[in-house]
């Protein structure tokens, strides 16, 4: 048997006018702000309008950690999604946009795969409604008039070299990574080292998807740090007059982004963070604007749940006054066997031993969400090659752990394959058991955090830091920057800072290489290994064979 | 009496959707996209499907030098759309698009200004339908490609002192103009100098501009010269496999964008190449759709007569296979005043003879534009502080040139003040008389078209050109791009290249300074002067007070 591709499945779409999804939605056609026939953002004066609404009940679905074997993260929100609505709830997902660059680097993703997709899938995954252009616009805007008040006088005496405030492109181009700016003389200003990240990396992009509101937005973005004097002082954004402008740059891109499911149902896909250097969940404007106008809100974070379902949790919920009824953790058979050591050319073949001794990254992941008070059920995302007596090694062991695992084929199915998922989640949620708690409190010292999360999440025995690290930290705290949630930047593939350390390692270190300030945001970033900001291309990207065929299709991009 | 200001007007403006717009054009909805209620792209399909149509009439609105006593160029083009339409007839104008980054630096420009404007004003200041943040995406991806294929090997032994293709942003950075990429090691490149312009001086925005349809345009992308060997042969875009991928980012861009006048009649608002190193002009594609579909479509040109009517000629109607019926040609009263030697803040008391002494200026783009074959009608945009008897010293000045000038008050009264004009453009038009040709032929040699210009149009006595230059014009024309029109790059100030000398200048010389070829646009650049192309801001730039106020409106922008 054979199998069509997402691409082709997603260009099958039976797509409806995305009027008729926002009428579900019982949004007013003059406050959907179509973009072509499929897009929409929803209008600022509508979303004020239904604050009074009660809130539905908030989903998080996070998985195991990746690996090459592939989980199915944002295809298991996209499945569970259409699931709730096939069951009867008024559903909504809640998940992130696509950065531009790097799809012409490797092929572009989907949102989602085989039947549990979110539509129109390339213009997702380029330029879509234009929010990534708007962030970076409004951060160029600030890069330039940064060196613009250089240039003129520098009033606020910043320093050169302490200059923090780094331009972005939303590209895959190392050779902007470090340059050294502002040659060729008196009229191009002061030369100066500097560089570029992508654009989803940027500090703007953390802001939006965490602002409340444009007044919010203006004011963290007028938070930012971008320099210092040569007494240390730091320079904000308000220093440089630029948060006015940049808010109005971005009034638009604020606005959630309609689009619909495969079956379609309706879809935010809105904002879109790093998940490394910042939090890697999609707007908070989305999320609470979905809960007052659904009664189930399913959405997902970035990574494994050691990273993603940590910072949701701690970051995103706690500043957002959000709490999340139940989790959905993803884990496939073969991911399990990887885990357990079997090669990827060899995924195909039965192994039931393999997938079990894989299964404690998945019991570990267990733990963890439960310690944030949160009910949990395992969604194995079912292939087509998976045996039964694989599938119940999985199951027996979450049952050992207290918890249950339900197999969903929203992949081959859509909703038909994920109703069995969708009905266990609302019993979760109508068990009303969930009593949400960040694992560490405001008060706490930010090396506490950081020690919270390594030894309760991680099960490191020590974090490692040096004085100059501990000192900034302190130097913050005095500044008034103690309150913040930190936010962990480290590998993906491990709960280690070791990515090849798979499984369930105990007594480990964390090593914490740097730690930096994103005081708009409102996070402390902990970076513990190598993150890139800036990514490149491969030797051969994609790009060099994506085109348009003669019947104005994209090839290539998928 | 007090009037209101342009922000003011379009703010009050009785919009209607788009789609009734697009009906009156007989564009049936599927195939116009929306962004937002009031601005839409044209699809391709129904672009297509109209080619078969006839043409409609096409005049172009160009103007004098201009003066800070402003002329109306964009003005006068709305107001005889409206007019024509007034008239009975089914007009469209088509006129181009704003850059972003400019707003930032000095207040934003309205289209057109009083009760001749084009909505919605704001939006097409920012980021109106994304047009130019996907040519800055189309640009940073070849960028990008080109120091990746220097970096993984430089297959096309491409001489990194000899990159021709810089970077792009929209925005006024003047740190970026000049920089040292690719620093900091072996994982980021080869370290070399390169540097930023603003995106609408890419080739990418003039190829856009001219290009017939997608398949040309993405020939042409292929066709750009991005550096050189050792060798000296030129390295091609296609070189480095890039023009699929742009056009796959350019594919939205390439449709025209739909919004309407305060009238509520039809304008094409699309491409916007800079006026000096390129050719100034809308794109090729809205002015053709718009001529299938209207039986008058008005277009304008960058700068003056002299700049913008020759390249408009010698270049957009010369490779789009366009003829013009009949040119307006702008001029004020307070112009006239200023060219006549009164200053600015004089402007305001009646001076009927400086009013005749500034005309000569008008005379000498009146005689150049008949050189063209194309009938000529100067249309005064009138200022409320006009007296009676400096309008007739214009009338009887133009009189004695053997044409006719017609005072037009859309400004103040909207399409009822440009009746008159609108009447006799249909009489020019009507009467038949057009015979364009461009002032120069393809095979002409460079240097000659050069010389040409300058004699012809700027009535200079030589073009003065080093044996470097000449040169490589040479080697050029050896290599087939003989066959190019030019694009001067001068001042707009006045007819020579000083921009001092104003009235019409004779006897002076057009010095050289450069020569570039935009081998994918299909030009010759011939830069006599200093040129910018990447802006700086102000030492208190707009985006100082640019904000949104408590009712979410914009202020500072205009």
């Amino acid at each position: 048997m054979s199998y069509k591709s997402d691409i082709e499945i997603a260009r099958e779409a039976n797509k409806k006018p995305i009027q008729e999804i926002g009428d579900k939605l019982g949004i007013p056609t003059e406050h959907l702000l179509p973009y072509g026939h499929d897009k929409a953002k929803v209008s600022q004066e509508y979303i004020n309008s239904v604050q009074g609404n009660e809130n539905g009940k908030l989903v998080l679905v996070t998985a195991i950690n990746p690996t090459p074997a592939g989980e199915g993260k944002t295809t298991t929100t996209v499945g569970l999604g259409d699931g709730l609505n096939r069951i009867g709830k008024k559903a909504m997902i809640c998940i992130r946009e696509a950065s531009l660059g790097p799809n012409f680097g490797m092929k572009g993703g989907a949102a989602g795969g085989g039947y549990a997709q979110v539509v129109p899938m390339e213009e997702m995954n380029l330029h879509f409604t234009g929010d990534f252009h708007a962030i970076t616009s409004a951060h160029s805007l600030l890069s330039a008039m940064l060196d613009n008040h250089i240039y003129w006088g520098n009033e606020q005496e910043i320093d050169v070299r302490r200059v923090q405030w780094r331009r972005v492109v939303d590209m895959n181009d190392r050779a902007l990574r470090q340059i050294t700016a502002s040659l060729g003389g008196v009229s191009n200003g002061f030369p100066r080292e500097a560089g570029f990240d992508i654009t989803v990396a940027s500090e703007v992009m953390a802001i939006l998807c965490l602002a409340s509101n444009l007044k919010d937005l203006e004011k963290r973005l007028g938070d930012m740090i971008v320099a210092y004097r040569r007494d240390r002082s730091p320079v904000f954004c308000r220093d440089i007059k630029a948060e006015g402008a940049m808010t109005v740059l971005l009034k638009d891109a604020m606005q959630p982004n309609l689009v619909q499911t495969l079956e379609n149902n309706p879809a935010f896909v809105h904002g879109g963070p790093f998940a490394n250097i910042a939090h890697g969940c999609n707007s908070v404007i989305a999320t609470t604007t979905a809960l007052k106008i659904s009664d189930y809100v399913v959405t997902e974070a970035g990574f494994g749940a050691d990273l993603g379902a940590e910072k949701f949790m701690n970051i995103k919920c706690r500043k957002a006054g959000l709490a999340p009824s139940a989790v959905v953790l993803v884990a496939t058979v073969r991911a399990m066997k990887m885990n357990g050591g079997v090669a990827k050319a060899d995924l195909g073949q039965e192994n039931v031993d393999a997938v079990t001794a894989g299964c404690p990254n998945l019991g570990r992941h267990i733990e963890n969400i439960k310690s944030f008070g949160v009910p949990v059920v395992v969604a194995i995302n079912h292939f087509v090659t998976d045996t039964d007596a694989e599938v119940q090694a999985v199951k027996d062991y979450v049952a050992g752990h207290g918890t249950e695992a339900v197999v969903s084929q929203h992949w081959e199915f859509g909703s038909k394959g994920s109703e069995n998922l969708a009905n266990k989640v609302v019993e979760i949620v109508e068990g009303g058991t969930a009593n949400f708690a960040p694992i560490y409190p405001d008060d706490m010292s930010l090396f506490d955090k950081v020690e919270t999360i390594a030894k309760r999440i991680y099960r490191a025995d020590e974090v490692l830091a040096d004085k100059k690290i501990r000192d900034q930290l302190k130097l913050w705290e005095e500044q008034g920057y103690g309150n913040l949630p930190v936010c962990m930047a480290k590998t993906q593939y491990s709960f280690s800072t070791d990515p090849s350390l798979r499984g369930a390692p105990t007594g480990h270190s964390v090593p914490v290489r740097e730690v930096r300030l994103s005081a708009g945001a409102g996070f402390v970033v902990v970076v513990c290994g190598e993150i890139m900001t800036m990514p490149g291309l491969p030797r051969t990207p994609a790009a060099e064979t994506i085109h348009l065929n003669d019947g104005g299709q994209i090839e290539g991009l998928f």
